[in-house]
């Protein structure tokens, strides 16, 4: 059995033992076994740009938690993902709750060794305004993108010039150039709007908005192709708000938004990501003391264990 | 800005400020902006005629403290309600909730107040019992009527007599000529039955009943489109009792009957009656101490968020 | 009225009086009225074979306190159970929660006595190892099996050789020729995997597994034919795990899988069971402790409604 | 063993088995065993006459639920009650939720067969009004009566003249000389009051108040000699409102009031009503869906189980 | 009636109607009524200082939903504040949730406001940062201050360098000149210590830290006495961390440290203010989404309105 | 720093980070760090003794999540344990849920090797009988014994000869001779009882048992200078059930007991063994899924950390 292969639960039960992600072994960034892992599972406890209800600073201990549920193998593609490439939890990310760009630093510093160390990161967060640092560090090129969200998280500003919020990444992003926007593309968009000014942006900037409505009318498979056809083979980040699922399956979120897709469409749209290039990953926003039951991290750990699958494969494809 | 603009997300966060419903101004019924109002958000705290779990006194405050997740425009349709028509919150009816008889009394009596300021209601509740009281004041003549319910509330009474609970409210109604049962349509009954005495009364008068299994068979298009066509030209009240959606996107009531509608389409089936000429509606049935994490809470409000959007175009077709 | 027929909620409202299943006479098997029913509804609150989160123990309590919200007929098949057949509680088997081979052993003498009456019956446990001893009592010769489930059961041994564990029940009944695997199907099963085990032995007996991704691209009908086609007309058992059903509408369960069916498609398996020779049914896995505002419950007793209907109906058809 | 034994823990745990009052025997009105009882335990399970949260109608259930959890002997006088008098279940009154003078009236009924019986009831509310009825049961001339709660429930009427609710039962009493006055002691009164209207009156008819700062000032043993004396040796009452205990110790009830005392006083109190002959008494406000893992009900019936080692006590000196 | 009477549950039920402080009239700082305001209840929805647990943002919200269940009178002093003094709901100061320093800057600048119209401020936090600039807007000289807290907040700075926390302001405002630390005096201090550093900070500069041993070993009598000696006659500032009440009276807080005050004592305090000319006051800390059930709002509210009783004797002794 | 420094909460957030025991290094027992451990913290996730409600094999995790509150000093004592002795986290026993005997096996084995390598090992359980298998691997010789309880755990036999159950570990460890009967107390036990059986053992071989009601009439300090005197200077083992500490402020556990200490006298109890030679302790029976926000998983922690330093003096008296 090799160092990066997690606890069996028919050798401990699952509710034993400290919780890493998956039952992996831990390997901080200081472990000399680092330079052997091949996808790191990173927690970033960080709630500094959430607009709305907050939490999601717990996010990481609760999928951590739930995490110990996973077991070795793919149920539906059969992938054993633990035995195709070296997976390590690297810990978290030390944030600073009271600063915003202090955390921001922290976490492009964090990131920045890992991808130094040839890791490809899964993000456990934390709000969205996260996935802006991680990709500072990850994104040596305009990256492709994948989002599943219920918001486009694509506005200038909030609350009178406030430019960095959860609801403003990708712009920024974009701005930065560290996506291309031609090549992102948004799903699962839904709920009552402001105003159109995100729709604007996207429209004028070329980001592919796939709203619910068009996304149950069409189904996975066919927007999935489109999306697929969208990222292209270049390297590409996925990032995965859990509120693109309906509340009933993940109500610990801030911003829950009625009339979303179930969790096995959750766990469908990213098995369709096989074949793309992804470098990175996150599944973000979700918010332990709004969770019910542990119905969210259960939801978004199933939905990272997909996520390791198919950026399993990318690895093993030489991509 | 006129007076009737409800207060932004991007200026003040949403867990920020008293809970108007909808974040729109307070307008009590002596207040002299009441005349310029068109559509009036309405509590009725009251659950004098539930058989079964209580706590809908409870609904009015947890619908105004969801409210305030909603934005200004409709993602699907793209209307914007609040640009469209002057609403505005017109506080609680004051119930007693010793009385049944004498809270049926008040509410009618604050509907006949709203009526006469020529000020349409959107109502909620309370149990479904409330609808009755309000169907008194807003009938000036027998009215088309379509429920969004799992029970029909068509029984004639309950323990050794009892006529007014929220199991016989239109049956009462029929008898009292405030509706037209050949103008009637009930959709999404379910669960198990005491026996057939309120479909042999349905059927009797003419109610069209239009069971789950029907309802997901035919799909929300073409049993929307036939309800429509019963409904006709005339004033129409819609009535949305909160168990017609599944109990896991809204468990906070008092009958919840599993395998019913989930949240989209919930929203779905509001949408599909723009048209329709709706002078009055009412959410029902939302009890708070029963509910999880608010999200019946928040299903209700983005169905009244629905509701006023189809009740906006009816103001403003001059309907 | 006969001695077998449920309060109704006319009469005494739901949260009234001592909660019996389906408010029906509680019959202990000392009752001189045992002979008389033909239905005996029994509660098995035993936990002692569970790996992972524990509670099933409290599972017949909170499925009578649900069961209470039943009525008397059927809403999509008209079926009236209760005047179908005699049903009765016959209270619980009492375990020994210190001692799972003692356990085993009063359940199967519980049901011995069960049996020898003529009476089938319809279980709530307990954990799914619940069903082995209760086969042991039922199974006369080889039975027809039909299982909803997200898993198989069909391992051999957990921890490092303890052969029965609610992981088990079935591999064992196999072996003790208590079913005909030939005859036996597994619908629902999802979720990661340790490895592939129980599906090699499902294979080498010839036990038909219906995969949670096979369930949804066939749809519940033309699943239940086959599964109908594989039971037979003899004799055939039941067993309903609740984490068959997604865990967004039955959270309360001790190892919960996302992406499963919703309650809908739950109660239409058991109504396609229509015209099977049924002997004798579980509803297994219910964890109060770990439920959330009684939703678990309702949707096992809603269960458990269907499959009294489907087998009454064998009753009465002499089968 | 006697007809009347409680089921034990050591033969049956305590989550097995049909949860009646303390695991008695149900003995309903028609049972021939109903002459032998001599202390009944009964449940009303009703609210209609609560202004404030409601639930206390779900109350009897839980507190049945809990009961289990009682065993055979007091752990500080050492008494077994229930081999000194014959107890059990009677039952729950079968109230009208929607009509608050007919289930007054099916209370008094109720009762009036339980007085004729000769048994002295023990009462599972149901809110406070519930008290008033079985009073008129009861009180065969003006009783003695103590009353630990945090609100003296002796206002005139609520709401433009409702003269029956759950804060007027005790002046409703007293002018109907169901009470004396006289003989009459309310301790742990608090919280903030609407003004001096009930105290005003408890002062002209001689009602003695003991707020709570006087109560944690003089201590137990000191202010129930008082209420002893106050009692005097005629037949008495005991209404115990779980609201008299702080919040924290039992959290589901309609209207709580901080800064009361904890279970170790609340049980000490009943335990210093040794000696008086209290001819019947309730535990009445416990709301379960407002309570919190079982926390109130708990208190609840280890109250009632010191309420029935008193009674006991009463009936076996003859008083 | 005067402008400033709150409703009353005597004729509106506590759980009807918009929920404002006290169910007091809401008067904005643009309100002609402003003036004739003498306390002023403010609500600062706002966490941007937490370093642990956040969710203070929602606190304004859960107290005045809460704050309905507050009446006119107090029963203990049997002062009735409204009649004493014109109280009002002023609303909440709009916070920026994605940087500390414009909240801070925001919250100061609303106070300065208040401070302006003769107005002293009771407020509702958020976090314990919050006391700091409304500090500077009320401190026209350095004040007397007085801390019920299980934390010293003295700390200088977390995180390598953060000097503004929940675990700072009172070193900042000692700094800053705001208070004066002769006359500074912080209550119920426990729980484990990062090491000494805040304790040898007020011992250099003269702050008095009665730790829970000394507090539960000399009474609240005792205590206070001394603590109204250090508080002299000049103008005061009270502030109230809800994590100075144990955690089962308190427990929606997001630092509690176990072995505190009951809410019996939780008031006392407060009410031993009487006599001291307090400026201003706040109730900080309250957590909603880690409350359980309400207690903690309720004990917030609770502590809230002993407050406004000592404040409304400070403006009218004209202090 | 040490090896053996926990991480501060001034360097992270304490809800950032794998939780490991009070935040310190994780040495499993192959770990060559090892033998440099004095005091090891251990869990015991097993519930397998559970006669009632179970829940206890999750209680490890809870008390490592809650366990990241604590920090580096003690607030009472000034005690700073982990600069006074090597702590570490040794990691969980491996539990075979599935039966008794294979479990408590493997608790002594496991036990055994940490006794052989010179630690002291304090416990995180685990329902009550692991303090069995525990005792068998640390007793020497007899030890002296404290146990705070509610229940004695005494009793022979449950279910008709089951001689292992959590209300029976130490009559098992008197037989067995672990402990010796005169060196032992119990204190705090209270609730309804079954009969007398435990209570003669006790009296029968010397075990002193002071009940509630001897407790609070004696006061803490009192109490606790017989129980050092009883326990003597010899080696002892210090049992916490958390039962002991009362409902409102515990609610997770098993089987409550209302009416029994705060945990302001919980931590007292604990800081009054200092002097006495602990060489093993436990904290037993917090039941996560019956806790309420953590409540009783903190008040463990507390106790826990209190535990420690009372040991920490131990190992450095040399005794």
């Amino acid at each position: 059995m090799s160092d990066f292969t997690p606890v069996s639960g028919f050798d401990l039960p699952r509710y034993a033992g400290i919780p890493t992600f998956m039952r992996l072994p831990l390997v901080p960034l200081d472990d000399p076994r680092l330079n052997a892992v091949q996808i790191g599972l990173i927690g970033v406890p960080w709630d500094g740009g959430t607009t709305n209800r907050p939490g999601t600073r717990h996010g990481p201990r609760a999928l951590r938690d739930a995490s110990t549920m996973m077991r070795a193998q793919n149920g539906s593609t059969r992938l054993r993902p633990f035995e195709m490439v070296n997976c390590a939890d690297l810990g978290d990310v030390p944030p600073n709750p009271a600063s915003l760009e202090n955390s921001m630093a922290r976490i492009t510093e964090f990131y920045g060794q890992v991808v130094k160390a040839g890791i490809r990161p899964l993000t456990a967060g934390g709000d969205h305004l996260s996935s802006l640092p991680i990709l500072r560090a990850v994104a040596g090129e305009p990256l492709g993108f994948i989002q599943f969200d219920s918001h486009t998280d694509l506005f200038d500003s909030y609350f009178d010039g406030q430019r960095y919020t959860h609801g403003t990444p990708f712009r920024r992003a974009v701005e930065e150039e560290l996506l291309d926007p031609k090549k992102m593309v948004q799903i699962g968009i839904r709920g009552t709007m402001y105003d159109t000014e995100d729709r604007d942006f996207a429209k004028a900037v070329g980001i592919r908005i796939i709203e619910i409505g068009e996304f149950f009318a069409r189904g996975v498979p066919d927007v999935m192709a489109e999306a697929r056809e969208i990222l292209g083979t270049g390297p590409s980040y996925v990032s995965y708000d859990i509120d693109f699922i309906d509340p009933a399956f993940a109500p610990g979120t801030g911003t829950p938004e009625v009339g979303g897709p179930n969790t096995c469409q959750a766990l469908e749209v990213v098995r369709a990501l096989s074949g793309v290039n992804i470098i990175g990953a996150d599944m973000v926003e979700v918010s332990p003391p709004f969770d019910l039951g542990g119905l969210t991290a259960l939801a978004g750990v199933s939905v990272m264990f997909e996520l390791l699958c198919v950026m399993a494969e990318a690895v093993r494809s030489g991509a």
